[in-house]
């Protein structure tokens, strides 16, 4: 019971200390990889750099309590910075008091939620985002946080959390554009774009071990943050104007308690309870891919309590949503981290830095932090998933392109809402006009095929149709009107048999239509017969009275009714014509 | 093409006297019975009594032009009162300028809102209420508008949407209590009770014939209405502090022209949307009960067009939201009404009624009406079908019981909303987690049956699953799950085979899963095939590169897999032991 809920259990009594070796090596790497994605999330977010700071640490460790995944790195992640930023903007001003105290809310609400969830078992609720909507909805975030850095790589002031914003606020102030800045920003750029596609091959050339040569080309903006850091120092170019991060406070996270208003609270749980499914499915289905190279499991209930108290603790210790991030993730995994030990010591780094290092951090240069924003995001920008989808199915593709044209005009909330409708509104639509098909029988087998398709017999008074969806309130009527169709169009018909071989559930709207039927054949003269009705729903039908009120029986097989029903009419009227 | 948008072509042509008789009969007693409804129904809506006559007049006329029911009668009616009530009140004061303007512009958008839905073919819509959902908000607006017409009965002014302000506004004003209102009210009830219960019976043991007693006893409340009103204009009772329907202005019905305030649509446009769906779900289910006891089929999409275009007429007359009542139609369809022609009857009668004779309706009660309101709604409260939801599906009841809860505590619209939420919610959860069943053999036949209820032939190395279900972005997850499980608990399997005849759809989302378990499968050495995929779902498939990258075979049936794959094994490992 206690291993259930604390994960650590299962590792932490095994810990050796030759795993411990690869864990220290993995955490090291790590923070200082983290470093510059944790200050320019916080950023993006519109909060003060030490934010995300403060959000890698604690988080952190108590996700290593809590979690089911041994490798997920948990922290500030970009689409949750968005989210985050869009929807306090309405609130307060970015940067202001309020600004940060909602920030916190926002991780405490998140935080709640998830935990909630995660003890209610209510993991399945991440199902409801389809992939397409997924695939649309990081796409448009991946486009409009690029837009919102091209402000910063230009050294222009625009904020705005729509393309049509961020595009005329970037085109109003393209004369604001400051040279040196844009320099920094484009070394940066091209640098970054090298190591990624070039650092590899070229060290490895050069003789370095390939492993080595992977870890430094990955660490590529490391380097680029270090390089542009210096040279603003040397050359003085903060008074030039380019903006940098600046004074940073040391010290440990602050102990923070979230503001307890009401009125925030009402603003703010909408926002949040987005922020806690999208940032615990991006987690959930990193975890579970990486699991699956390992041969490991996670536990999504499990990731919930772990996503969430981590959540709590970043509220009470002066951070931001956090969630598990994809890059950090796989600096994690590829740096060879054994257990979530590594992440441990990855926020003790943090830690460190946030006591002692941060004043090195005041002349980064925010364009610097653009730059690596920016790259890193494109990936998310997935064409060829979008090609993919439009050639399986439309109705996907639909709510693809809708999620991402929504959450580009419309924003990150509109978005994500408008997909998950319209994924359940185009389920429900297809399932609400079934596909069914009267068989006949296939000469000389006990098998039944749709006689459209097939030559198979049948017979002018009996109509055996097959009905490929389970019966629901969203086709109930519409089962109603094949039915009358079929008897209005075939007036010799005396005997219809419903085959429910694909029917997986008949539930209560059903079941009126059900019971409506049979009394409309009742009185046409016409007897209704069920087969291959599968155990559970006998089971349910048992529960009812309709079983005492239909006309016909329930058969077990399509080739029993028709060996019960047939001969009866062969004798009753031998010169009927078969059809 | 005509013939399709107006169906009175599809009658009036062969129109004939001895219909007309009938027509001429059922019309005139409709004239007289609705009445007293018509007004009732715009006072419970808060609104001028007149206008329930406006609203029974044109749009009737127009729903005879464009609606596809032959006996549907089209009017105010007791549920959509309530829903343009409990709308209205949020927006002004009831009885204001204001607020019979904001009716006439809700009746507008109704109308837009329903033809457009007709013109597009949108009719599917009105499957998303579930039976118990319509059962649940129909049960709780009964005691809702039972417990407002209370106030009435007693005397005492009284106004509230949900049950908790409408007792609590009764019990505070309990001593304002009117003795001879509720005199009038206890008379009143009952009569019309009597009348119902024993009415008919007792008129034809005095030697009435059977249908003119049964008519008689219908005309309760329109006898309660003359008796009513009679004794308070000799009595003088209105002096006496008995609330009266006062001065009615005579006259044709205006042409109003509802304002195009964009505030009021932005306020109005979800009640037009909830009014005009469950207008059309009662008016619906209503016309297909009484055509299936005539052989006649009603058109949902046709029956969009003449609500909608009712409610135009209504928006432009003065009236109010209309839709097809239960209680007119039933009178119209018992006392014989054979083509829309007794509607335009009606319609007329209650014309004239509204040019000449208003002055009569002066001293009639509001407590007379309210009586005969409580005693024809108390039958919405259906106890019977709540028991049969319970004993069939707890889930179904609980989505019955909490539209209840919620519209009789939230109001109708919260009712409305969550209920139809509910219903999805517990569909999608019931599909998220499909049955499966690892299948085998039935000994000597091509039958595969479930190996936990049957005595069937397995193998060790061979796991047939037959997944029960439609394979979405809702149970994507789930599939993977239960395939990684399966495979992690028989180490010794090397096929496995996916056995989809219950599967009528795959999307998107299912596709990225199966690919994954493919991938995972074949990374721990099992070859995964399909089985008896059906052939939508095959097409669909050839749309993508799953069947090139798919480890195994596609067989057409189960009894093919078993046949090809059992001997491979057999002959590679013969000494492995059968399950």
């Amino acid at each position: 019971m206690l291993k259930r809920y604390l994960p650590i259990l299962s590792w932490l009594p095994h810990y050796r200390r030759e795993t411990f070796s690869h864990d220290l090596i993995a955490g090291l790497i790590v923070t200082v990889m983290v470093i510059p994605q944790s200050l320019a999330y916080a950023l993006l977010a519109g909060l003060p750099a030490v934010m995300g700071l403060y959000a890698s640490i604690l988080p952190a460790i108590v996700y290593m309590v809590f979690g089911s995944s041994r490798t997920l790195a948990v922290g500030p992640v970009a689409i949750i910075a968005l989210m985050t930023a869009s929807s306090l903007s309405a609130i307060a001003a970015p940067g202001s008091t309020d600004y940060v105290q909602a920030a916190l809310m926002l991780s405490l609400l998140s935080g709640l939620m998830l935990t909630i969830m995660g003890f209610l078992r209510l993991g399945f609720f991440a199902n409801f985002l389809s992939h397409p909507v997924i695939s649309g909805f990081l796409s448009a975030s991946g486009l409009l946080i690029a837009t919102s850095q091209a402000s910063h790589l230009l050294g222009i002031g625009v904020s705005g959390y729509t393309l049509p914003t961020l595009l005329s606020g970037l085109f109003t102030h393209l004369s604001e554009l400051h040279p040196l800045t844009l320099g920094i920003s484009v070394f940066t750029l091209a640098f970054l774009l090298l190591m990624r596609r070039h650092g590899r091959s070229s060290l490895k050339r050069i003789g370095m071990p390939a492993k080595l040569a992977d870890l430094i080309a990955k660490a590529g903006p490391v380097f680029a943050v270090v390089l542009t850091t210096a040279a603003t120092w040397l050359f003085d170019w903060e008074s030039a104007g380019v903006a940098v991060v600046g004074d940073v406070p040391g010290g440990l996270p602050p102990l923070t308690l979230p503001g307890l208003d009401p009125t925030l609270w009402g603003q703010l749980w909408v926002p949040a309870l987005l922020i806690s499914i999208v940032g615990f499915v991006e987690s959930v289905s990193m975890g579970q891919m990486l699991a699956a190279k390992r041969r490991e499991r996670i536990l999504p209930d499990q990731e919930l309590l772990g996503l969430g108290t981590a959540n709590l603790a970043s509220a009470f210790t002066g951070g931001m949503p956090v969630t598990g991030g994809l890059s950090r993730t796989v600096i994690n995994f590829d740096a060879g981290a054994r257990t979530p030990a590594a992440g441990l010591i990855a926020a003790l780094g943090i830690g460190v830095v946030t006591l002692f290092f941060t004043p090195l951090i005041h002349f980064l240069p925010i364009a610097t932090l653009a730059a690596t924003i920016t790259v890193s995001i494109l990936t998310l920008v997935d064409i060829p998933a979008m090609r993919r989808t439009w050639r399986y199915s439309r109705s996907d593709f639909a709510a693809l392109l809708a999620t991402l044209l929504l959450t580009l005009l419309e924003g990150v909330e509109a978005g994500i809402i408008a997909g998950v409708a319209l994924s359940i509104g185009l389920f429900l639509y297809r399932t609400s006009r079934p596909h069914s098909a009267l068989v006949g029988r296939v000469p000389g087998t006990e098998h039944f095929r749709n006689v459209a398709r097939h030559d198979v017999e049948s017979h002018a008074q009996i109509a055996l149709l097959r009905i490929d969806e389970s019966l629901y309130f969203a086709n109930a009527r519409y089962l109603e009107d094949t039915l009358y169709a079929l008897v209005a169009e075939r007036p010799e018909l005396t005997d219809v048999v419903l085959i429910c071989s694909a029917v997986n559930l008949i539930d209560a709207s059903a079941l009126e239509s059900l019971e409506a039927i049979n009394a409309r054949l009742r009185d046409s003269g016409v007897t209704l017969h069920l087969a291959e009705v599968k155990g559970p729903v006998m089971d349910r039908l048992k529960h009812s009275d309709f079983l005492d009120t239909l006309t016909g029986r329930v058969f077990l097989s399509t080739y029993g009714a028709w060996s019960e029903l047939r001969p009866r009419h062969a004798a009753r009227a031998s010169i009927q014509p078969l059809e």
